[in-house]
């Protein structure tokens, strides 16, 4: 067990990199996991939930970022047996053990999503959280080109179910199997290290075609001014990766055709393409066409699991960033073929693609968009003018939850009036009700519109002002109704 | 970071203690999450997510079982920083830290509630986990009893739209400020050890009023033959407590009365007494009569945290236990009043009061009962006789899905037809399309109603089986209708 420091307070600090999320942003994010997870659904995938916690050796080592020495995962040891445990980085890893575990109760193929947060143990930055969001689908155990073809489908119908119009997005195809053929080519002897040469590519966006081409050579000097370490490819042998980068033509035709020329007589390369095509063609056939997917070189995806076909979906708008400047908001989901993960488990081949759907980065994008979560209506607030008659503002409130209406008691010091209305504005109430003894013994009730009241203490005229006063007495007995009406934005008196 | 052992393949096993849950599983504690979030929500409770990772000086130090001495959280060192950080343990400790954290910016009182996983390094067993669902809410910043009151009505109100019918359950209410009240009476130079007091207490229920007895005194022999030592009160001063404990009269106000005479002149225990009452009076007055909510000095809570009031929700249908033994299925729920968690941080008393539904435990109590989650049913298979067609297929299974009917393509190896079938009775599937060569050169679709088909297979009479044969030809562009028909469990031929 950890030692606790001997401290005469606590901080009150969230760790870093972590964050806490408050009313209408959680219930924001719940929606969006509801609406992804229900085209998940209706695709056939079923529902899985592992626990946060796995064995070390079970989640294996597929990080991307091999070159910072913090990235990984947060882990620790048991006290009994010394196994060493940590949190989830992905959703792909625990779903290869669970299938590995439980491979002849499940069917095959077996569809499955999941949405949880991940753990990483990296560095934390603006934007950049060590807990965060993902919503996942996987088909195991079909090794078709149609089921990756569907997980594109279906990752299109699902940023579309969760507000990205279409236009605003895109998926890029490409397949590992490609580059695999072009550095066959290149480099027979296999003497290159082939994640370096991933890690180049996958630069592209930011360094373009010169940074890359230095990048496969001798190295370039960062923005930062550190010098980057080059793979050592040599002019000629680069010349075809950078061609094979380069080869995204003006339609999936013309990419397909340019991609053959660069892998040569290599097989897996043609095998490569081959799978490409078929996705293309399934898709296509589909009513999925280039203004949604398209097949894109440039694409590899960091991590070190995939095997054929890997998937990106980038947002095409652009946002303001912190610093002010227009940039493309850039990818909020990504997956691919991973043909070997569950063989780890098994040592039998089990073929398997699938994508994740970095949740928290397309809420982050509708924010930038102007389209983040609306402030959820406030509660009904009951004001209490007097304590002793609480159980009759506890009724009140009961009767209005009874009508599906949100309502909740002052429960703060009631002394101060001003500091009840105080509390029902900081809660977006649309209402306040007042009840005193005067109100009591006549039976009656004050209803404040307080939506109404804010909008004509900043603009309304004089006239609007009398047509529609903010405060209201109703029966008692009408609460209920005249709550409604004003929640309805109609005139809440009778005598209105 | 961890180490991994070298071993030649890793174990695809859950960690001990943690569990993975599958389909029908998982969508029930979603919808039973959904459902009780709804009723807070109604209560004008606000949600909050913290991360599920929190400084262990933060947590603090309250978990229950301190005998156990491997009873704790999971914990790890930070690598730069050299600081502790733990998994949560429960959701009362972030919400401490949360609110003075950001206690300028929230409404005061501040309502919220919390639902996900929590973390607790002990013992798995059997039915006892490492990683289980909570559903909290919490009010910080009233130090009114109608704040307790009301958590009580809407744990009761949460209770039933979880599907816990009324007559099942139970709230119970005590107040740790009786206890110590008896206690000062007994004990006035505070020698005693009033947690091992409490412990003691916490086991009326299964070791009855001699056992109580026994560990206020000397102490007593275990069950399993293991000695338990008693707190080393007289008889004299064991007499009040036991008096305390067994004061429940057939109604509060007979409760109220038997407890005053326990409290004695005791300034706390007469000020715990008032409490209870403002509760009981407040509850009644909103009709949550004996029926649901009852006062019961037996009702301790094993948190350290708690300063007044305590709650406990206890199911009291019977349940067969593994081995097959009725008993009743106990506790589901627990809360209490905790004025000092928040001070605990900034060092100004803020007063707070809040539930845990235990959601896992309600999950399995439901299962117990009868009723789990149903099997939800499977998507519509469109089975594959043609590989060349596979775009065809996929075409079809989108026409269900835009016609919001689940549906899937057989993504297997399609040769062996009976496999197929096979797949999707495991899926579950209503209803298997099939369409070969012959289907396709005709424009038609075969439907094999798999539902009726497992019914007739069962028990169908000839003549049953003949009024309603299980597999019909539709036109292809009645897909969609013909599929509606069968799950409508109507004929689905135009010629049937």
């Amino acid at each position: 067990m950890a030692k606790q420091k001997k401290q005469p307070r606590p901080k009150a600090e969230t760790p870093k990199g972590f964050r806490d999320s408050f009313g209408a942003e959680v219930e924001a994010r719940r929606q969006m996991l509801d609406r992804i997870a229900g085209v998940y659904r209706l695709y056939g995938f079923d529902a899985l939930e592992t626990s946060a916690v796995e064995t070390v050796e079970a989640l294996g080592k597929f990080l991307p970022d091999v070159d910072r020495p913090n990235a990984g995962v947060f882990a620790w040891q048991e006290e009994d047996d010394g196994k060493w445990l940590a949190l989830r980085y992905d959703m792909t890893a625990p779903l290869a053990r669970v299938f590995a575990q439980h491979r002849n109760d499940l069917p095959t193929p077996y569809r499955r999503y999941a949405m949880g947060p991940v753990w990483r143990n990296e560095k934390p930055g603006p934007g950049r959280f060590r807990q965060f969001y993902q919503c996942d689908a996987d088909t195991v155990g079909s090794a078709s080109m149609a089921a990756d073809a569907e997980i594109c489908a279906m990752l299109a119908d699902a940023l579309e179910a969760a507000g990205i119009a279409r236009g605003d997005y895109v998926i890029r195809i490409n397949n590992r199997k490609v580059l695999n053929g072009v550095l066959e080519a290149v480099d027979p002897q296999g003497s290159v290290d082939r994640d370096a040469v991933l890690r180049s590519i996958d630069k592209f966006d930011k360094v373009g075609e010169a940074g890359v081409r230095a990048l496969l050579g001798k190295g370039r000097l960062d923005a930062s001014g550190a010098y980057i370490d080059g793979v050592g490819l040599s002019e000629a042998q680069a010349e075809p990766v950078i061609a094979f980068l380069t080869s995204r033509g003006e339609n999936a035709a013309q990419t397909l055709a340019n991609l053959r020329e660069a892998v040569g007589e290599s097989k897996v390369g043609g095998e490569g393409i081959g799978e490409l095509e078929q996705i293309a063609d399934l898709l296509a056939a589909q009513g999925y066409g280039d203004d949604r997917i398209v097949i894109d070189p440039s694409v590899v995806r960091g991590l070190g699991y995939y095997t054929g076909p890997v998937f990106e979906a980038e947002l095409t708008f652009e946002i303001t960033d912190e610093k002010g400047r227009l940039r493309q908001f850039g990818s909020v989901a990504g997956g691919g073929r991973y043909d070997d993960l569950v063989k780890r488990f098994t040592g039998q081949a089990v073929p398997a693609t699938g994508i994740s759907i970095g949740v928290d980065r397309l809420l982050a994008a509708l924010s930038a968009k102007g389209r983040g979560p609306a402030e959820a209506p406030g509660p009904v607030v009951v004001t209490v003018m007097d304590r002793a008659a609480m159980g009759e503002y506890q009724a009140m409130a009961a009767e209005l939850r009874a009508a599906g209406i949100r309502a909740e008691v002052y429960l703060g010091n009631p002394k101060n009036f001003g500091n009840q209305l105080k509390y029902a504005d900081k809660r977006g109430a649309p209402v306040a009700v007042i009840a005193g003894e005067d109100e009591r013994a006549r039976s009656v009730v004050q209803l404040k519109d307080l939506v109404l009241g804010a909008r004509i203490a900043q603009n309304a005229t004089l006239e609007e002002w009398k047509a529609r006063p903010s405060q209201f007495e109703v029966a008692r007995d009408d609460l209920v109704a005249g709550v409604r009406r004003i929640l309805a934005g109609e005139d809440a008196g009778n005598n209105g």
